[in-house]
């Protein structure tokens, strides 16, 4: 019989993977945490849906061809794998560089940050509140699966951060910082911290944080947040590789 | 008598912006262009709206209290301002460095890499076709009026590009590239040539141009279009400063 489809709820306890590749890294990252994978009777027979099979086969997943979790999960996009697993928990490596974001509330900006956090090394990703749901399927589908393989870890406050992790460095990115991003020596284990789309970082940040500025010209107010993430994130794996 | 609103069509010659901020962009860089300003009923009174009304009236352009253009063209966002204008053409400077956008698909991405590329002084953008539509109200909204600074130009095939700016020294970013970014020396004026999403480049971009790649660890399969883009363009405004 097939299991009752139930819709994404931020306070519930599972999240859905809306991709043959994510779900994919789901499967190679955290097999223990899935529930289920439900495919579409239009999924294609080839190479990349029999290692899924086989996959799902040897950590004991069951598959259920189902059409309506379809439209219930992705109505919108052309899909036909879903993973259903349990949300899981991960804390920060307290020796390791962090990315802080500060009340993000974007959740496609979030997952495309942490595609390429992973990308440039910086697995490990404090989230600030109040912020975009971490565990919503759309941050995970940004992600393109790279989600599974960073840490996170969200605090109250940017004070609960500090006060758990008190080695770190924090470099704050601020438009009206003076130093830019060039000209900051990065001493690790440091923290990036980034703030919200709109509203950026409040200026007490620069009591407890070196406030860097990534230079651009005056023709634009600013970078986007996964912009200047990314930029500070490749520019800092680089300097201190 | 309110003229009859227009929804956008790709073939059309009007486009909009859809925001007072992007509007005030479009107003700023070409007055000229403008047809008319929608203004919605509930837009605030106050120093924005004041400067957007001043510079209006001193263009002699025409601003309409039209609620019935938002339902049609702005329906799903928060927006109360919109601007429309003619479409212009414009042209590539031969001496400046450009970026190059090949087969881009996706209007969000291209907006946002026009609103980078204008930051670090890249705003001369040649678009190879097929691609998706530059003048879609979508791509303005995404480059955040970053539009109306830059120049842009159409090109059938790569080939009408290069015989059109023959002294270009061509970096084409792949995944299959075995240069780093940081290891090349660009050679103004050059172009910084990006694939499509999906797909990349082909290989024989490799027969004309140095391909270099943007170092990721293999826990990712690629960055995404706009953070290569903004990456590669970000190092290339520093390093040829």
């Amino acid at each position: 019989m097939p299991t009752k489809v139930i819709r994404y709820k931020q306070d519930g306890d599972t999240s859905y993977t809306l991709s043959l590749n994510v779900t994919m890294d789901l499967l190679i990252n955290r097999p223990r945490s899935v529930n289920v994978i439900y495919v579409s009777s239009n999924l294609e027979q080839n190479n990349a849906s029999k290692q899924l099979y086989d996959l799902a086969n040897k950590n004991n997943i069951p598959i259920e061809i189902n059409d309506k979790a379809f439209n219930i999960l992705s109505p919108k996009i052309n899909c036909h794998v879903i993973g259903q697993f349990k949300k899981f928990s991960t804390t920060l490596e307290p020796d390791n560089s962090h990315i802080v974001l500060v009340n993000p509330s974007d959740a496609g900006n979030v997952g495309t940050i942490i595609r390429t956090a992973v990308g440039f090394e910086f697995g490990n990703i404090a989230i600030i509140e109040p912020a975009t749901d971490i565990f919503a399927p759309k941050t995970i589908r940004s992600s393109m699966g790279a989600f599974f393989s960073a840490n996170f870890e969200t605090f109250k406050n940017i004070e609960a951060y500090r006060k758990k992790f008190p080695k770190h460095n924090l470099y704050a990115f601020m438009l009206q910082a003076k130093i830019n991003l060039e000209d900051a020596s990065l001493k690790p284990p440091f923290s990036l911290v980034f703030g919200n789309e709109a509203s950026g970082l409040s200026d007490n940040y620069a009591d407890f944080c070196e406030c860097l500025f990534i230079q651009h010209s005056k023709k634009i107010d600013s970078l986007s947040l996964p912009i200047a993430a990314s930029i500070a994130m490749h520019y800092a794996n680089l300097s201190t590789r």
